[in-house]
């Protein structure tokens, strides 16, 4: 595990270096804009979205440099819809791993422009993806804007925000969350591997792979916000409780959450026999790692 | 010009048509969000920068079915940008195209939410352009999400808002009306002369045409705005006077500013030599009407 800690600094560092690479510079006209990108893009993310798609083209043989172009998308895309999110006419949060949010800088005017630069940005950054054998920019176009859109993440959103101070059923839960988490990072996973011109078998194994992380993600996501701190965190902690917003330990309870976020673990686990050896070892570790981590 | 006008409305009820296919079912899960996208998309938009794109493939040698998927892109991106321009912490509009805005109608939250799924839909989309011996999706992409971000059209709304009661100089309205009107419409010219196989010669001619018709465009905006009743153009009339925003005519005075539009039409109008006999017909006539419209 110490190993893999040194992995993912190691890779959160190159991740941070390539998207210090695409982004216009900080005074890029017009200043203001450029300015906020970066407020928020570097504001001490994880890059988890980004690790696991690098990760995903090494498990089929391709290269970092064949994925750090939809590393950076998948990135800018989970910023900005952070941005939106917190707006005050959405989830209306101040704080954000630990800094004011954007719009409590910027004014919300700014924030929402923030966060469509943000987004056209992503699309820009995409199209320097290599094309290979099996996948070309149209493929990758394809399944970027499809799990960024209606259907996924934004819809995603949108069932969040319909389904505060309802009763929620754990079907319905689960429909927010295979929307609003597991989609963005399936495709992180899926680009990842299209970028490593993964076989068909191999790309269905990252789907599920990251089908069942994803959920597992959330539980986790939810755990946490009910028993850890706002400076743990980094973010406002009780949040959801507060808005009184249906989430996994409110349904089944919190022994049950965490056995629910290990079998789903599990699930995602076993997809990856689909992979020989260790090609798929760091993503193994990914999983273990974010079924136990405590923030 | 009658022939002109049924040409504009057959293109027009083409592109909804086209819009309508390419568009999820209002039906479709989530609901709220599928509504909302065909309430501002199909608000009686006149259609304009989906037209020109359609014109510019034809003028190049394409054909409808070649520069269609780019047209309905543009059209989204152009909704997605006045969903979010008329939000409350933005440009404060409730009316436009005669009715409500997205915002009056389904709140602010699902507004943002809206104008996000109009742009992502947009990249969706666009990725539907049929590749051709000089242009790829990936041309088309960088085109597009380009003259959409944050050194463009978003930027220009950035401009826009920072100059809100400041006096500005003619130099400095001109970036913003480049920034933020004209940069799409040459892109719409840009999309579709690249999906027809333009010559770079060609494609230069059109961006040629596009900077000046687009200059032109918000100079006659400025115009209406002032000349104009709410009535007659469908959105909020004296509004820039109400929140001391510089335009054309405050600056140079409404007889300086009729000329200037006529002299970049001109401008426009030579830019088009680049094409033989009568194949960018339309484009001119396009451009004279725009110069001409009273609303």
């Amino acid at each position: 595990m110490s190993d893999l800690k040194a992995w993912l600094k190691q890779r959160q560092e190159e991740v941070d270096s390539a998207l210090n690479a695409y982004l216009p510079r900080k005074n890029a006209s017009p200043k203001t804009i450029h300015e906020a990108m970066r407020y928020s893009l570097f504001a001490g993310g994880k890059r988890l979205r980004p690790i696991i798609c690098l990760a995903a083209a090494e498990a089929c043989g391709g290269e970092y440099d064949d994925a750090i172009a939809p590393a950076c998308a998948v990135e800018l895309m989970h910023t900005y819809s952070l941005v939106h999110d917190d707006l005050p006419c959405m989830d209306d949060d101040d704080l954000r791993r630990g800094r004011p949010t954007s719009h409590v800088v910027y004014g919300e005017g700014i924030a929402v422009l923030t966060g469509d630069a943000l987004l056209t940005e992503a699309f820009l950054i995409l199209a320097d993806t290599p094309s290979n054998k099996r996948y070309s920019t149209k493929d990758y176009l394809e399944e970027f804007a499809f799990a960024g859109g209606s259907r996924k993440l934004i819809g995603g959103q949108i069932l969040d925000l319909e389904g505060e101070n309802k009763p929620l059923k754990k079907a319905q839960l689960v429909k927010i969350h295979e929307a609003k988490t597991a989609a963005l990072l399936t495709s992180s996973l899926r680009l990842g591997g299209m970028a490593g011109n993964a076989t068909p078998k191999k790309l269905q194994a990252l789907t599920d792979f990251g089908m069942n992380t994803g959920l597992a993600f959330q539980v986790i996501d939810d755990i946490l916000d009910v028993t850890q701190s706002t400076e743990k965190l980094g973010k406002t902690a009780g949040k959801d409780e507060n808005v009184n917003k249906a989430t996994y330990p409110s349904i089944v309870g919190l022994d049950a959450s965490r056995k629910e976020a290990q079998r789903l673990t599990r699930k995602a686990m076993k997809a990856l026999d689909a992979f020989p050896g260790k090609k798929a070892d760091r993503l193994r570790e990914i999983a273990e790692y974010l079924l136990n981590r405590d923030y």
